[in-house]
């Protein structure tokens, strides 16, 4: 195979992200998201709300592991944030998923794709802190346009969001969890 | 409003697209792709293959360019490029629709997004010829995967593909299009 065939054979597997469907649904409530579309969407959020770190980041690092940070739910599946899983199991099924999926790739850029979602999963530079933001802040989003989407799905209660998205999102974009924390907490207080 | 909210209602508005059809269809045949999630695709396209461009480029903003060029459609729509269209009229649609969409934002990233798409439509640069190669030649892959797609839905004849897009994705990517010519042929051949 040609270094063109390789990377048309990633270039066509990876269109089975369009077929992975979400917790979340779009902002009108008509359907699921697909990891695909979100993927657009946060590379997108990237693009406008860089500036809202806590220090200068290279965007444009932070748009590629958005644009690959899905791609082994060709084989993982998508894990509801609020749902159960076995993380450790679900973890060396994305391995697994990363071994193949990248593998198609020519050997440089394979690993040269690999090392950017590895540091996306690893959660430790500033840009993957920042992607790991964005990336569960548009959720939210989408259900406070929704009328509550995967809220109401998992029965999740303000403390519960709170406690498990909210650190999670402050870690890499402190200022953008300033912004949504009130609008979730007077969501749910309208629900009460 | 605050920048974050005008950011936010930007990103909001933006989810529209994912609703925005397009006449390709998944590889599997399965359903139609919309705008957003194709939006995606060419992204990780210009990802993939930006090093077979005849020169150096920026692929970071091929990038930019390819996240942002189909947003005046939550506006103007999908216009299939073997329909037929009064293009003097989808310009000036396109042209409102950018007004409105980019106008959501703050007035200085607004201003830095129309010039980005701007410089996409214009189609002189290096960046923006090559990224207007890639986003003519994912739905040709797209054919080819599904059995023929759009091609069949439209009546296409391999001279009118070759006529039409050939020269589209020529322009701006020759070693793409030498790749990918042979392949169209051979699918229009075994189908005569």
């Amino acid at each position: 195979m040609s270094r063109l065939d390789q990377q048309m054979a990633f270039l066509t597997e990876a269109d089975r992200l369009k077929s992975i469907l979400r917790a979340t649904t779009l902002c009108d409530g008509s359907r699921m998201e697909n990891s695909a579309e979100h993927s657009w969407h946060i590379a997108l959020y990237a693009l406008v709300l860089s500036e809202h770190a806590e220090q200068r980041l290279e965007t444009s690092k932070i748009i590629k592991m958005l644009l690959l940070h899905d791609l082994v739910e060709i084989d993982a599946g998508d894990a509801p944030v609020f749902g159960d899983h076995d993380t450790d199991a679900l973890a060396l099924q994305e391995q697994a998923a990363a071994d193949r999926i990248f593998g198609l790739l020519p050997d440089d850029q394979a690993k040269s794709f690999r090392a950017i979602w590895d540091e996306f999963e690893a959660n430790e530079t500033p840009e993957a802190q920042f992607a790991k933001s964005i990336d569960r802040m548009q959720p939210p989003m989408q259900n406070l346009a929704s009328g509550g989407g995967s809220w109401i799905d998992y029965n999740v209660t303000y403390d519960r969001f709170a406690d498990r998205i909210g650190p999670k999102i402050n870690k890499g974009a402190p200022k953008i969890w300033a912004w949504l924390q009130p609008k979730v907490a007077a969501f749910f207080a309208d629900r009460s």
